[in-house]
């Protein structure tokens, strides 16, 4: 190995300082908001008699503020745990990283957009939107999966949640478009992110841990786990920061009747792509979510059961074909080596969603939107607002996050080639074994395959030969 | 094989063929409801100074409705995981076939009950419904699980949820009467349109598969995945549609209590049933469930906890012995093959549950509902209720339903029968392999088990025996 | 065996006796409260015109109480499933001690702080306490685990419940303190108690199933699904019973902070403790929980999220360390064997939590709270309130508590010590297959595990060697 992996001083020291400066930031920065704090909310209450304690924000919030949450450290952790020898560091460094961009994202959203006084303000919305940044951090991970260290990871983390801050403060602040579900601000940035770290991480000799880099029959089943739950709850994804009533409840309808469209597509078309007409666990774990992630701008707005489930279809289908024909494309010509196919079920669709946004915000009107539209479009209020022109920022919105995500990407991919994170070695990437003490039942090496041929299908097993005495005999055993 | 089972054309053309008749009947009748309209939500606001956005139904419903969509995408799907290589199509056809089945029935619901001015209206009540009556397709599919293609699947599907609204309009709407939970319209219709289902399609050579039809160690563990999300979530699943404030709040209260007493049965019943006192991971698996199929339709009703506690207590006993000494002699003499035993968890359980529906309302009186008894039971304000008549049109909803589940299920398996869905052949059952790419550590073929002996247990283990190249010498291994 | 294991009339004939008590004394005891009663809920409607359908106080406590129970049922079921072969007792044990201790613990805690007019009034809090009681067996068990047959599990918990519900009397109703998350009533008594058993029974010859006290791949990442979701939902459990409004919000978002502080601080020591730098399962899986546990007190008061930090990375650290220094000399010298080690997230975090809640509750005033304070120390309003005295009254209830777990423990390991329970002997511990039927791919028996070296990692795996006929050869295979 050109580099030691070894972690006993890089991580610890990483994790400490990184976490003793994360607590002298939220000691000198953050404070309680409205309605969390004692004071502030009990005072509001004498104010006004009509307030009462179930309009705190919790009550809007926090279910919701669950689910994205179970998204987070379930949805996505279990997800990657598709590899075969990789599940320990799939769940396990997809709760590390996010556990700290959740941090560090409550202090860089609150600096770009939530400072009273000189204070960071948190409550249950910063807690969702610290969510939301950490998703698209996990979504950067899915590319780099299996061939970057915990420390790597972390590294990555800090520059990416800062970047998201800033796109963020852009689209939301400075160019005031909507994008409640994240299609462009979360995983658009996240996806191209992501790909261009890996593209700069871009190992020629991954081929030489090819045989770990797919699953096996219990590892699928676990990241079906990740999946379901993430297409449960994207539903309340889209809607968790969206305005009270009708915004919350039509976000969470639209994007229901979008995931169950795209889930047909994605059967339909997995089938449809393979030459015996069997359908690839890996398209049902990835594609049959693009429907969420396009619906991520349009998802609030009046776009309709109808209009959701086409777009919900289309993402599906553009997700099933990516993972089909683009990937291999990407890696052999553009030398993107993409882990999860994020590019499949954060990037295209998120360049859909960005686009179905703008378009439906072009076409909005208060004819269809009524005393709402306000509620939908901020800027309403201020007479500022045209649909057209709202339809346009909503479209330049797409080009700078693509530009800050891979500019982003690119130098954040440059700061983690440095040889100095205990990266894994060619031999030995999607392998547990480097970063965890475990029971490993599985081979540690990089021994050949063993194709066995029966006479329904072809399977291949990884099976590691060792000689085991036995009553003076030596057997020759696969274990 | 006598029938191919490529699914490339089959598959494909049905999902799209169905998802653009979807989506074409979607754009023309469906339309958002007042509490999902930006222009009827806030135009409502205008007229009444006291309605505020946390009346929207959402805040009320939105987070049982999550747990009902957990229930029916984790709890079905991985429940039926049990199967040692029938993980991928449980979770994978629970996902399809839910997919489409919430859509079909958010028109189908819809037509029968939902329409305004020739629309159907939906929001978070026509989610919730449309998932309840995806529960019953599901609870079907439970009773041919690894015996049907996916394509028959989704054929059952058009089918059962059409005659399921039928049903369901027929007990709500014409008959008036209360099943919140579902004891009838869900689980008494599911369970028996499934049997009728599998009972047509009797494979007499079953048993060629038989060594697929059973669980492996860690495919049981996925299964009480299952299991213990339906238990958690049943009292959400209950109450998810019931009146506002204390009928939603007691019937979730009756089912936690139900289902608590069924499982101290299940266990007491499971072990006393067996010659060792073993446990058996089938019972707890599925009759635990029991009880919250038995408060379908009296959860909501003043049953009191008391009340609940024998239900669920009795459920869970009904439903072991159903497993231990009915469902052979089901198999046996009435030729019906019910893989998930579907008749012990939902079949007599739901049953139950609606003759304990009918004399519990039969007993319902002002002296103990008070002002509440309008809130339970609707045609109160009519003048026309009476306890006992009530009680008597709950009984009739009983024959109703069994009546028109028996003869669904009929139809539409004599239409499943028609060997152009590509069905497993009899030796291919109860395999993944069929329909799914994947990368397969198990043997997809039919070889012979070997039975271990060793000296405290009698284990059954599959392994497939391989001739491997090692050195000069043939190995014979077993992968 | 010195003793039969069979559980075929012990453990249906507790079962039974039990339910029959438990449904006796709700027949005779239990009423719906205002909340969940058709006439009261209705009657106060009409009293005043104010009170609506949103203030039951189901939608302020439901979706926490959900969450409460998952933690308690996939939670703490799924976290015991690490051990190798010990998945079914550790989900289904959980399942039947926790829906049996909900009912007891339904009528003890109703006894002690519920009764009105001689009567039990239930409803979602009280559904919720039960579940908190509960969560302290189930702590116990995390003890004991193995080594005990499903009747002591039973015998433990009548015992643990009562013993529980007397403390949390002295400590809220007596002594009036704070404790909403339980690091007192629930973590320090649960763990000290399950650790007083398990010395008791304590067992000299442990080491002959040593080889089964371990875990393999796949039940680690099982284990990580118990782990992940009680991460996620303590917030929704330190909260699930504060008062409305502030106190609830802010609690959640306190122990949020709390537990990311933590898991940095676990993966940190995780990997600084070992001679290689590789984390270690057993850490991830539990100490970065202790953070939930460590602000269970004071988690609703003014901590700050810069306080909660510093209280989760302290209890992460302690606990890693507890974890790999302590627990080895607990049992080397006090012979405290604790398989799941719950000293070191249950039993130092508990303590820690409830000298933080101390000196955060002595700290508290009226500048920082406002009318708030009431709210949270709710004896403000009796005029008796002074800081620094409900700081001693904190401290008091620590050390009662201690006294009550180690008292109750030591009463009830003897009482469990008793022969007739069918406890697994020395040589099956740890052994699903004693109280399960199933399908055993895992070795039931003793036999010696096979070490193979191979060139980059000692891995340890255990295969049981049998003899098999093939074409009239015998063949030796590992199954």
């Amino acid at each position: 190995m050109a580099e030691s992996t070894n972690m006993r001083l890089r991580l610890p020291l990483l994790c400490i300082i990184l976490e003793v400066i994360l607590i002298i930031l939220f000691g000198t920065l953050v404070e309680y908001n409205d309605d969390t704090h004692a004071m502030l909310w009990n005072e509001n209450r004498t104010d006004s008699a009509t307030r009462n304690d179930h309009e705190n924000e919790f009550y809007y919030r926090y279910p919701s503020f669950q689910d994205v949450h179970v998204m987070i450290f379930v949805g996505f952790g279990f997800l990657m745990t598709f590899l075969q020898r990789y599940g320990f560091s799939s769940v396990g460094f997809n709760f590390l990283i996010a556990a700290f961009s959740l941090q560090w994202a409550t202090l860089m959203q609150g600096f770009f957009h939530g400072l009273h006084h000189g204070k960071i303000h948190v409550g249950v919305t910063s807690m969702i939107n610290a969510d939301f940044c950490t998703g698209s951090v996990l979504i950067s991970f899915g590319a780099v999966l299996g061939k970057t260290s915990p420390v790597q990871l972390l590294v990555m983390a800090i520059f990416e949640v800062t970047l998201f801050a800033v796109n963020e403060f852009i689209l939301l602040s400075i160019l005031g478009i909507n994008d409640a579900g994240g299609s462009m601000t979360i995983h658009t940035f996240g996806a191209y992110f992501g790909l261009m770290v890996t593209r700069v991480l871009y190992r020629p000799n991954l081929d030489k841990s090819k045989h770990r880099n797919s699953s096996v029959y219990h590892s699928d089943l676990f990241a079906m786990i990740g999946t379901i739950y993430l297409w449960m709850f994207w539903p309340s994804f889209n809607s968790a920061i969206t305005n009270y009533g009708d915004p919350q409840h039509r976000t969470a309808m639209n994007t229901y009747y979008s995931l169950a469209a795209c889930t047909l597509a994605t059967f339909a078309f997995s089938a449809l792509v393979n030459p015996e007409g069997k359908l690839d666990m890996v398209h049902i774990q990835n594609a049959a979510l693009a429907g969420g992630v396009a619906v991520g701008t349009a998802g609030e707005m009046m776009l309709t059961a109808f209009g959701a489930m086409i777009v919900g279809f289309l993402a599906g289908t553009i997700s099933v074909l990516g993972y089909k024909y683009l990937t291999p494309v990407l890696e052999s010509k553009l030398k993107i080596q993409d882990t999860c196919g994020i590019h499949n079920l954060h990037g295209m669709p998120g360049v859909l969603g960005a686009v179905v946004g703008a378009v439906t915000a072009a076409l909005a009107s208060p004819d269809v939107y009524g005393h709402g539209l306000q509620r939908v479009f901020a800027d309403v209020e201020t007479g500022k607002w045209n649909p057209q022109s709202r339809g346009g920022f909503q479209a330049i919105s797409l080009a700078v996050t693509l530009g800050m995500a891979l500019f982003g990407g690119l130098i954040t991919g440059f700061i983690l080639k440095l040889p100095i994170y205990g990266a894994p070695p060619d031999t030995h990437c999607f392998e547990d074994g480097l970063y965890w003490e475990g029971p490993w039942t599985l081979s540690a090496t990089g021994l050949p395959l063993i194709s066995a041929h029966t006479n329904s299908t072809t399977r291949k097993i990884e099976r590691e030969l060792v000689d085991y005495k036995y009553n003076d005999t030596t057997l020759h055993i696969f274990i």
